[in-house]
């Protein structure tokens, strides 16, 4: 089949570009941008990925006359107006962006400052948490957000089960600079980033109302959590590092329990009592990684989840929703090669 | 006056002896070796240095006899049995290892594995917890652990205050290498952490007693707190981030008043609302830097803060033991230059 | 087809076993340990592979038996008696280690201080050089060294061609931590590693003569060159900066026309004129990536060349051996993803 | 004695801030920033120096009135009309830019692609390259640049006495972010600069000709060098590998003999056979650590130098020639301590 991409240049963009161009069910990937006006060389704009094909201009009717499906890797704020003729078609979407991602227009207006798609749009958007949710016979999917992939997963098993207090959850999330994206900013230029840590957008994360829309999902008793973010000197990757007080009554076994059915047939989550992933074990593939611990001293869960932002938190993902929508196998496309040596 | 160091070739011990060297009222710094029988070369071992110094074999009365005090900056469980004739002749000494530091024997056996001093010489140590309290006049000053020190400062003003649930702390503390020492690691091995991350000793380092015996001085109604330590691909620094929930009528003044009254009128410690401190603003220096903040949504507090490990978390703060021991001014020999640009 | 790998726990192994699960002729691919006696679990001393291998105890019989050929990728001087069976039974063998790379049997103890094979053995090993010469229709085949590979990717267009004064030759290359293996030393204590660069083997590197042996045989002038190797702070990658005088009558498009030659059909060796490049271009695919350019006013020829010391500095090149050797197009199992972002 | 400073936002005007502050000779450090109209809080621009001071309007005479020299700090184009005043008034200056360096207008128009001052006012600029000449006396001190002070101690004893072919010298020059400034840029997006090497300006930095000038001062037969240079993933220190060939009759003797004899009574340059400096030794002191060794199979001789290019590259430098020009001790201001662990 052939699918078209708008964004290509962008971080996830060019990530998911590789991706598709070894998945055995793409014949032909269709590149657009949609700021240009006509067609432009990749290999000038983006030589590392040595390749002759070029950006088309962005024009809805051409993408759907010449593909079967199209990824929007586009900044927030852009898919909006973007995906309206799309959704209008019912033609399928896999959208990297947020936003179609919250069902509440004010919700949305408030973390993203923008204003949201309609209602009526909203309502044919399909979360696409990949290891909870199907995208099968869905047409436009919205590609869960990279921290908020790390946190739900890390979370699920606790909250779906009741085994924490919600009002207790702290969320000490760190991601490499590759998250950031590729404009130039103070805050990840070289000289102050490396041998650095840096805290941003405390208690203002775009992605916080993402996973507490989802944990309300699963236990409505989840109020607005405790969420920190901080830039790490590396490149790619996300920890997330998260705590909350079990129940009075819940034990080691029930936590465990909790767990491992919650993951066991993942194909993609991994969870170990007691084992703490690094973070490097999944850098250049689409696993999450959990290791998890009741401390039987304070009571308290410590859950530790590890994904690649750029796989498991974006465009391995989409190729996740993309294997879903069309029915090919879970891991098509995204046997990859982890970054070795660990 | 004339000082003593023994363990010059370990990470705070020469790091020690370049503050000591231009410290203004120390004319001399004599190295001991404390596994030595014979003299040896300074040069040949740390030729970084740039010293002709040699390291002389240890006596604890030729010790004595040339010094007006000594410092250990030796490995834990040292010098449980090396400090013993010091303080049976009431000779000044610091000591940056941990073997003094808890006041209970049951304890430091628990958290370190060994054998703790006996409660006699336990009961002369004073822990110098330099913000808090004064060395003037003691003779045998535990300096305060790296992680411990970070922690306590972003704490005290909250605990000591009882703004907090105690039951609610949860620290995320994030160390750079040097923290681990000089001793050659798989956790430590370039290829292995760097572009990593990596939990380690997981609710197990040895430094949450430490924290734990001090908060519990202040209010002995804080339990043992949820800490866990995570190696940075970094080589100099810690930061804590510290959560907890404010007491429901607790309010953002409140919180700032106590900051305020606790920390305004102290040399090394800057406590900011709503500004969190970058790692590497404090590499280099003795600073503490603290930012905090109430959050409103969810009414816990965060609380950040970052220090040199090596300098407030380890030398520095034992050159501020001195000060405080021989009455010199707090910032005599610490007006460091911060490792710029950041 | 089924092949033997001996030594998956090294930094090439593990990565030459990734390539090799996912080589489309390759069925089975069978794990041996040179010094055990009995099976290993891999997953227990490489969990990050997530697999459930076991590794095998070494047995020349038994790997002949089950396997139609077989990798070693064991460190240098092991495989000298190792692979006498294989030679002896004519069985096909791709070894990774320098052991029979040097045809001088005086060269090799001189390098490596170690016994070198007979000559006998050593005549029948063929030094894969995959870009220069085919494995086809070999049975031993010597994998060049990582260092070697970069430094005679550069220098052949201009050697072959005659185009320099052979007696000006540098080579400043510089290495990723990765290419010191796994073993903990201080050079690679990341403490020590981070933040700075560092000389070693200064005009003692064990690839100096297997660089010289080979540009020897395009021009039997070229005496011993200057080479100096420096330790990165990164962990994948080599860079190989040469310089060397131009002949006096050289132009600029006797230098480009060179590398046009040699380098226009090659698969995986790309070569411009006067753009030089990014190391991290090359991390994670088998690419060798040349920047050249005559400079005018001093006459002297820079070529940089830059790969993956682990791909085609290592088990990439293994595999285009592999593929030479049995047929198999030459990209076959290394259309390998960058990386990104770069 | 007061001392203006015009530029301290910059890099090396901050850092060389944090050392006049420190200067015993010192009792004010007035800052001015050249593009303002207005005082400006320094805190707030640069919170990290902790500093109260403002930064005045620039204006050469009330500089002139209310300090006994100034410093600048400055861009390289903008002394070039900042300056005359002062070098009219015959008042102290000390230019940390590039502008007054070279005595050729043309040579500094085709580097710099900028206009040079004219030939009266460079006429009266002094070349401070400390370790060769002194700044007693002198009215206008150029301080020489990062590279080329490396450089060329690296080169000096072997250039003054004629040991080398001068038609042979390749330098292969390395330098960590902070040598490309505060200015954002996508060659210091952390993104692309981490775990990457990246050659820039090949064959064109402008600080080739700086040191070809000083070379042929001390033999006038050396040509235009070649020249690299390589941006590493770190943020402080330039490593430069230099290469030439020995002249035939010269020996490890009369290398090391010239080594000798040049720097043995330099406070801080230190020169060793055979002993290769880490770039990390130097780091955060104004030493110059260099090792050299004659191969005595290629006879090339191979200088390493590492120096902090903010501090010997630029403001340690800039303290020693204010040491000069004042008759104050060489090491004055200068008793740094090195960034350790190394």
């Amino acid at each position: 089949m052939n699918v078209g991409l708008v964004g290509v240049t962008g971080y996830s963009g060019s990530v998911l570009f590789e991706l598709l161009l070894r998945h055995p069910n793409v014949d032909q990937v269709n590149l657009y941008g949609h700021a240009q006006t006509e067609a432009q060389s990749l290999e000038t704009v983006m030589p590392q990925l040595r390749r002759r094909d070029n950006i088309l201009p962005y024009n809805p009717a051409d993408i759907m006359k010449n593909n079967q499906m199209v990824f929007f890797a586009t900044s927030a704020g852009v898919t909006t107006e973007l995906a309206k003729p799309f959704i209008d078609a019912n033609f399928p979407v896999i959208d990297l962006a947020g936003d179609y991602r919250l069902k509440s227009r004010d919700v949305y207006k408030k973390w993203y400052k923008k204003e949201a798609p309609s209602t009526e749009y909203l309502n044919k958007s399909h979360y696409g948490l990949t290891d909870f949710t199907s995208s099968k016979g869905e047409t436009y999917v919205s590609n869960p957000g990279c921290y908020a992939t790390s946190t739900i997963l890390a979370l699920a098993p606790l909250v779906q089960n009741h085994l924490i207090d919600p009002t207790s959850i702290v969320v000490d999330a760190k991601s490499g600079t590759s998250g950031a994206g590729k404009k130039l900013t103070q805050l990840t230029h070289f000289s102050q980033t490396n041998e650095n840590l840096q805290l941003y957008k405390v208690n203002q994360h775009q992605h916080i109302p993402e996973i507490v829309q989802q944990l309300q999902e699963w236990d409505e008793n989840v109020p607005y959590i405790q969420f920190t973010t901080t830039l790490l000197p590396l490149t790619r990757g996300i920890m997330a590092s998260c705590y909350a007080k079990a129940k009075s009554d819940v034990t080691e076994k029930d936590v465990r329990d909790a767990f491992v059915r919650t993951y066991s047939d993942d194909t993609f989550v991994n969870a170990t009592e007691g084992v703490f992933p690094a973070l490097k074990q999944v850098v250049g593939t689409n696993f999450c990684d959990i290791g998890y611990q009741l401390n039987p001293v304070t009571h308290q869960i410590v859950i530790v989840s590890v994904i690649d932002n750029l796989l498991k938190g974006a465009a391995g993902q989409a190729i996740q929703n993309f294997n879903q929508m069309f029915g090919f196998e879970p891991e098509t496309g995204l046997n990859l090669i982890p970054v070795l040596p660990i």
